[in-house]
């Protein structure tokens, strides 16, 4: 018996004014999911408990098993792990964002107008910038996908008790603080703020975004580090569940959390994390690694992007393709054999284009699954399906 | 986004056999609830777990978000609280009743009758006894609201591990003991059992009461202390969620929880704490209270009252007071802009007099709430609604 668990991170949604009061699933009238449901039983998960907003790192902690609140050390290593960064035990990496910021140091765009081009120039003047001069500690900078990047401060004497948040348009860049009075923290503070300094100084006069703003692009003329912490210990799902499994995603986070927890995880060209992501491709990528795994586990961040950006028919868009990729799946997978699970990580409210506690819809279809009659996939029906009402760590 | 939370004390039930097995809730056909549940998202909700019968502290406590099992100490410290007794951290508290109890000590009535007049000059009476000359311990008797009183034992060296129950119609009262063999229980069961002796003593030849034998009316000659604890200590609201909230309740007890977890709470005449409340009155302070708060919190008590009493016809008709405050609140407030949540914080069973384990119906509606089709407001057809079944620290 295999398994596949399908995530459309932040796919699912509320009712919305702009679809007649239907949700962006409802909306979309995802054939194969709707399928899909017929096949097998539905119900309702909290990624971690009712009415707790997840961020997509400890949500997807939680659908894999793990106890996030116990295994979760900060945002920033599973980053740097998903971007094939060695983490030592004493290194701090953080979550990186390209944004936009006027002089004043206001946001301007949170993601740098989602830039795509010119960045692996960015990232190698990045990299060759001397900023350990003052410090003993060795900064690892990577781009990952789009805007997102990493951090790793390598050093001994470094802490990951730092203050340090991403990047809200309209706000001023959060000042990056010691969140306790430990020469360790003040030590890695003050080494962050030279390196978010630099950076600005020199993205604000570099090439890319000379072009970038002679085109009337915003430059991505910052990298704001968030979300720090040190390597976390997951026990590989291998020994959790004795189970060989394999990951399918653009996104260094998941990446990152799926390596972690001992999993096989592959690059997958076209896989870019946002809404033009090739979904078709991740399909036929999953239908690959099942053949020696006994379960994949396929992440697509598109929807949660879309929602972020409150864009209702992009969310929409990115729901139909990985609809197209369930009947994929479907049609090629034995039914007899394989079980698919499909769910969101969390809410993620197109309207408010931010997370929020509410439920997500989960189905599971496969071998000796009840049919419960729920006849289609969204929000609203889940709710009346034989699963009732379970946590993520229950998947 | 602001809310109120509207909770019925006791208002679930069983189907009972004189209503043509409908519930309470069910009979009183209750217009304005239905037309809430129409729009928003029903289910059910155990206060503590599945199957546990709770106290209306532990509930709403849970309802409010702690975990009470820890933070829980005891009903009396609550209810002190609540009737404005600054405890200090060696005291020990108690929740009291006023009962009418035979010469055998055998419980006639454990609420007196539902004495209301004359119990300012029982109060003031009972407080110029001289109980402590015997002891150093300073005895604060303070009644609240109809047969309830609150009694406050301050000094060094007080236990609150005594074991004393409240009075049961019918069984004799219960005997007071220390629970351990500390030198602090036997102290404090001492001092407790001289207060209860002397309280009876005086009581009994007390002039109000002798008017009330000879007006027919059982006596309230006999104070019963019970539910001993010292100060508990809750994480204030506006720390756990970042809201100022406010409580809108008639009984000591709740205003002693909401007064301990930092919400504003007020007095309001006319909220007697039993089924001949202003409901009205409730409503237009949660109103106003609403104004520059984010969260109200309605509590009302009548029904958990009228069930205790076996009285179907009272507990029909407090519902339906609750459920014309429930459309004045749905006239008045902006359902774009606030949430509104109903529930009760347990069953009650009218057949049998006492709390069950049964879980409760909830509705929430509001901003983007899913509308589950769900079209009234009862036990039965709120299991049917979309929140599923969740617990009272998840709402």
């Amino acid at each position: 018996m295999r398994a596949v668990i399908i995530v459309g991170d932040g796919m699912a949604d509320r009712p919305l004014r702009e679809l007649g009061y239907k949700t962006p699933l409802e909306a979309a009238n995802p054939k194969s999911m709707d399928r899909l449901a017929s096949a097998g039983s539905s119900g309702l998960l909290d990624p971690i408990a009712p009415g707790v907003v997840p961020g997509s790192d400890v949500a997807n902690l939680s659908i894999l098993g793990y106890d996030a609140g116990s295994v979760y050390t900060g945002r920033g290593p599973l980053e740097a792990v998903g971007a094939d960064i060695e983490l030592q035990e004493a290194d701090v990496a953080f979550r990186c964002d390209f944004a936009t910021v006027k002089n004043d140091l206001i946001v301007a765009d949170k993601r740098a107008g989602r830039i795509y081009e010119g960045l692996d120039e960015l990232e190698e003047d990045l990299q060759g910038l001397d900023f350990s001069s003052r410090y003993r500690i060795e900064f690892i900078f990577k781009r990952t996908s789009g805007f997102r990047g990493v951090l790793v401060l390598r050093g001994q004497d470094l802490s990951p008790n730092i203050s340090a948040h991403g990047p809200k348009t309209g706000f001023r860049v959060d000042l990056i603080d010691a969140a306790d009075d430990s020469i360790e923290a003040k030590i890695t503070c003050n080494a962050l703020k030279e390196f978010v300094t630099l950076s600005h100084e020199f993205l604000e006069r570099h090439p890319v975004n000379r072009k970038r703003k002679s085109e009337g692009k915003p430059p991505a003329n910052i990298v704001i580090p968030w979300g720090p912490g040190k390597r976390p210990n997951l026990q590989p799902l291998c020994e959790r569940y004795e189970l060989k499994a394999a990951c399918v995603a653009g996104v260094s986070l998941i990446k990152g959390i799926c390596k972690l927890s001992g999993m096989t995880v592959i690059d997958i060209p076209g896989a870019t994390g946002d809404i033009d992501t090739d979904a078709a491709a991740k399909g036929e990528a999953a239908l690959t690694m099942l053949q020696d795994h006994d379960l994949v586990f396929i992440h697509v961040e598109g929807p949660d992007e879309a929602s972020h950006d409150g864009n209702a028919g992009g969310k929409i868009a990115i729901i139909q393709k990985i609809d197209s990729m369930v009947g994929l799946l479907m049609e090629r997978i034995d039914p007899e054999e394989t079980y698919i699970a499909l769910l969101a990580d969390h809410t993620t409210s197109t309207r408010l284009r931010r997370h929020t506690g509410d439920p997500v819809p989960l189905l599971i279809a496969g071998p000796d699954v009840i049919r419960d009659g729920v006849a289609s996939y969204s929000e609203k029906v889940a709710a009346g399906g034989n699963l009732g009402r379970i946590r993520g760590r229950d998947l």
